[in-house]
């Protein structure tokens, strides 16, 4: 790819999945290593390098997987790299350093990023819109056998996949999906599900990942650990035990929103609309927070001339790199802010 | 007047007098008390009751002064004397109580305010939308003389006119003036002011007048002694020494934001139209604050399609008492939100 364009993947653009009032997207990870090279912790420049050529050229160049293609990272501009991170394409690391490293995509839609180098030799991601979490296991898993069909990995029959770090070892695999859960948060409940989660294991996260806190009442949430279980079962405990109670959760707590304080939630949700028509400078992070409430108010039917797509892709758009793509020009962080605003002046205009 | 409507007077709704970019009304108060009764402290309800009668007798009833009308203060419907306060035609002490107490307007610009039995027999007030002291005054000069034909004042020729509040005694006279400083307040200038007024004796009050607080910059300025002064010091020395100092001293600052930081407050100035029309709930100060930067806004050429004699309307009928009486019925704090919300709405509404 010479230079990641604005188009946004079909992921963003077109949440096709279930559960889309609550559910923004779903991703399958696994991490995957070559037999025969060190973990990359101590692999050398060298290493490096040769892991890239012989990833290029068995998936890449052979032609094994259609419509791939390839990003060496560590030649490709900065504001590129962003634009990947922005969109979920590559890791906040994988944007760093200058080690020989890649990234392979699926054209158009962006589903399957391969990051080469990252923490592990491989870590392979598919994503969906909404909640569709089998699916992208089984597209992955697919993938995953056509990948070991040319490279071998690192395995070990007792462990199962080694990875670098030993909470992925075994079955290799981390399946997350992102939810909206603003009614939660407005009705207080927003701790006991972080709490839940967390007894069971899974980890909690901001709209920008790891570390990062929660901006818009977004959240990430994902398994921790692999260790002793199959693919499958991760993958069944999460998808069609856990997620549901928490979307269900949010529903139910949507729809006593809607019985006992349905005037608050219409003042705040068309504030937010106002405030996106009307603002002269925004940031990111209340350019997120004001679509948390619009997308919101969409899924309610309170605001008819705006649908999840066009949300789900203004708040991509809203992020600084996206915006300089789109605006077609560096900008620094205060014309950032007016251009911002422009644009979602612009793009949720009253039609 | 067998109930006061929700229509506006004069004063309100055409500011136009002088520097009604910074000035929304102008107003001279004397304070006059008849000879022979006690003040009102010590005056008992049939003392109040002879009062009331000889004023309706001599200033209405005979046609002494034209066009007018009488208000039996402890006859009249609560929500009517809250409009009045509202409209600043009686204080709010006046409007409680159920002493033998009255008003007397001019109708139909209302103007001319006299309250009866107030904290004095008479207090005779004149408004004027924008700077126009020296109108008012003339105006009620003019009258303090028609009124002094027919009714004996309480009056020491070495004090002057002998009134209930030491602070009054003398000439007698309050002027004052009701002045948006949102730029002083931006550029964090305005206590400089505030300091500034209280070195000069003034007084310096929020919108709601004594003991509140200023609500969406605007600030009532007044004179506080009288005594060994002529009215015409007073005035003078008000109205071109102070008042000219502080409008150019908001003026500049105008200029200073508009060259210096001209974003940000078109940001706020368009971010408070947003929310007037688009909130669902409203409540009062935040109404005001928010017409307050509407203000800022038309006067610095940012919103074409409102004026300020639409503003200083808004800023009227978004007070509780005319907002029940423009919707036509009595409402709770809860029902005033949302009503006053859509009256907003509707009003501001994008033409």
């Amino acid at each position: 790819m010479n230079g990641i364009d604005a188009n946004i993947g079909d992921v963003w653009k077109e949440p096709s999945g279930e559960a889309t009032d609550v559910v923004l997207s779903s991703r399958v990870r696994l991490a995957r290593n070559l037999a025969g090279f060190n973990f990359l912790s101590r692999a050398t420049r060298d290493d490096r390098r040769q892991i890239t050529r012989i990833v290029q050229s068995r998936l890449v160049q052979s032609g094994l997987i259609d419509s791939l293609v390839w990003v060496d990272l560590d030649k490709s501009e900065s504001l590129d790299r962003l634009v990947m991170v922005e969109r979920r394409l590559i890791s906040k690391q994988h944007a760093k350093g200058d080690e020989p490293r890649a990234v392979i995509l699926s054209e158009p839609d962006e589903r399957l990023s391969i990051m080469v180098n990252e923490e592990d030799h491989l870590r392979i991601q598919m994503m969906r819109g909404g909640m569709a979490l089998e699916d992208a296991y089984d597209e992955i898993d697919a993938i995953d056998d056509k990948i070991e069909s040319v490279i071998e990995y690192a395995f070990c029959p007792r462990f199962g996949y080694l990875t670098a770090c030993p909470t992925n070892v075994g079955a290799g695999i981390r399946v997350s999906a992102m939810l909206h859960l603003p009614a939660l948060k407005l009705i207080g409940e927003i701790d006991k599900v972080r709490r839940a989660a967390k007894s069971m294991n899974l980890a909690v996260r901001g709209f920008y990942g790891e570390g990062s806190e929660a901006i818009g009442e977004i959240y990430q949430i994902s398994n921790q650990t692999t260790l002793g279980k199959t693919e499958r079962d991760i993958l069944a405990s999460f998808s069609t035990g856990i997620m549901p109670k928490i979307i269900e959760y949010e529903r139910h707590a949507r729809r006593r929103l809607m019985e006992n304080r349905r005037e608050i939630v219409e003042d705040r949700v068309n504030r937010a609309l106002g405030t996106l028509r009307y603002a002269r400078l925004l940031n990111a992070d209340e350019a997120i927070r004001l679509l948390s409430q619009v997308r919101l108010g969409v899924v309610l039917g309170m605001i008819e001339d705006l649908d999840l797509s066009t949300v789900a892709e203004l708040m991509l758009i809203s992020q600084p790199a996206h915006l300089q793509k789109v605006i077609g020009t560096e900008l620094n962080q205060a014309q950032r802010r007016a251009a911002r605003a422009a644009l979602m002046r612009d793009r949720v205009a009253s039609h």
